[in-house]
């Protein structure tokens, strides 16, 4: 098996994924935010490269089953439902809705590598949940980090080595690639106290800024859920095949 | 000091660099070969992002006084004078010339960075030097990686890894950005034996695969020059404040 990353989606074509199996990573947020949204009973959530796109979208389905969700520079688009804050996708809020999203950098990445075989949500909070399953499907993995405007992101590389480092407990014939070797390397050194490594990245102290810190401590929770989200029909959903999925996708259908 | 990092030149648009302090570095093998070709006497190294563009160049200057050099997929351009093996730019060859250089990925990165105010290149082999006319300058400065095809390249990272933490040794106020501060951790896991570290890179496994094995060995050197190669006016040429650079100089011209 071998393990490629990315750092950020400009570095690729989209028409590289095809045929693909890739993992995007946001940690900060939308990996999170899409976790926690599936796992709260959304229907689905639609992710989109562009405000116009999503408002596009939205308008085309019913009111009431649809939550037009996302940020800009980290804050609530204005006239939208919710943000790009995982702790806003409450059960009460989202639960049986399809929500259309559209954040800076993690929605455009996926809507990147829409054309991949399989393509899957990664954050911290499901990582052994998505390596384990990597695992099973025993194929080459590409991890496109999200990063930040087109360039790299700390905690998005972190999250990958992480990812990486767990493929290989259970793995042993897997080639790195020079990204991915960076990936493993940069998670040992940073990956200790992950909240505090959070804290100190560049993204990290925005959200600081901005009133975001509950949403820091939300995004560095390790493997507290088995969801992972699944891209098919241009939305993503649960992952019907992985066990603690199967029984929240029974709860939201 | 702020010290900043990009792993490879699509991240950022060309025009981020006006009145930037920037330093190129390519460490395989673009930088060694400016280096190496200024080093033995070269009048200057004309980086240039288009092998059509290379021609054009060479075609309005005199023969004799002006070599066509440059690599494709590691290989030296059918009709070139040179490749882009540092081990082919000895004196008897390059001495007076002015030298069109095409490579893959290091002079584009150098085309890219061209609205600078200040623009060096930098290697393995002159970090230490670039790194105190740095401190001296005391600006801001934008490393930028000149990658392989548009994707992270380790060999690039360690460089600037390493050329931030000799700027650190003697400059305490440095603020590290997320790629800097990957920079310096990679550096640290990867830089203690350079040569190793570079056979075992993507692209130093291409080059050893095509018969450079000998370029590796030559691009592992640290420190072994001065000589600081400064953008001014479309070409590269010794930076003059510098002292061995200053001596070098006079030699050429």
């Amino acid at each position: 098996m071998k393990l490629n990353v990315f750092f950020t989606p400009i570095s690729i074509d989209e028409l590289y994924f095809t045929h693909k199996t890739t993992v995007v990573i946001d940690v900060l947020r939308a990996s999170s935010t899409i976790v926690a949204a599936l796992k709260n009973g959304a229907k689905e959530v639609v992710p989109v490269a562009t405000v116009e796109f999503a408002m596009k979208v939205s308008g085309g389905m019913f009111g009431g089953q649809t939550l037009l969700c996302g940020e800009r520079n980290t804050k609530k688009i204005e006239g939208f439902a919710l943000g790009n804050s995982p702790l806003e996708f409450t059960e009460k809020v989202v639960k049986g809705k399809s929500i259309i999203l559209y954040t800076t950098n993690g929605t455009r990445a996926i809507v990147k590598a829409k054309f991949s075989e399989n393509l899957f949500v990664c954050s911290l909070e499901n990582l052994s949940a998505v390596a384990h399953h990597l695992v099973r499907l025993n194929e080459d993995v590409e991890i496109l980090c999200s990063g930040k405007s087109n360039t790299f992101s700390l905690e998005d590389s972190i999250c990958a080595g992480k990812l990486s480092t767990e493929i290989m407990k259970t793995k042993e014939d897997v080639e790195l690639s020079d990204a991915a070797r960076a990936s493993v390397s940069l998670s040992k050194s940073f990956g200790k106290n992950i909240l505090k490594m959070l804290q100190e990245t560049e993204h990290g102290k925005i959200l600081i800024g901005n009133g975001f810190n509950d949403d820091l401590k939300y995004c560095s929770k390790l493997d507290i859920t088995n969801i992972i989200p699944y891209f098919s029909g241009n939305a993503l959903k649960i992952l019907p095949n992985n066990l603690e999925g199967e029984s929240n996708k029974n709860k939201t259908e």
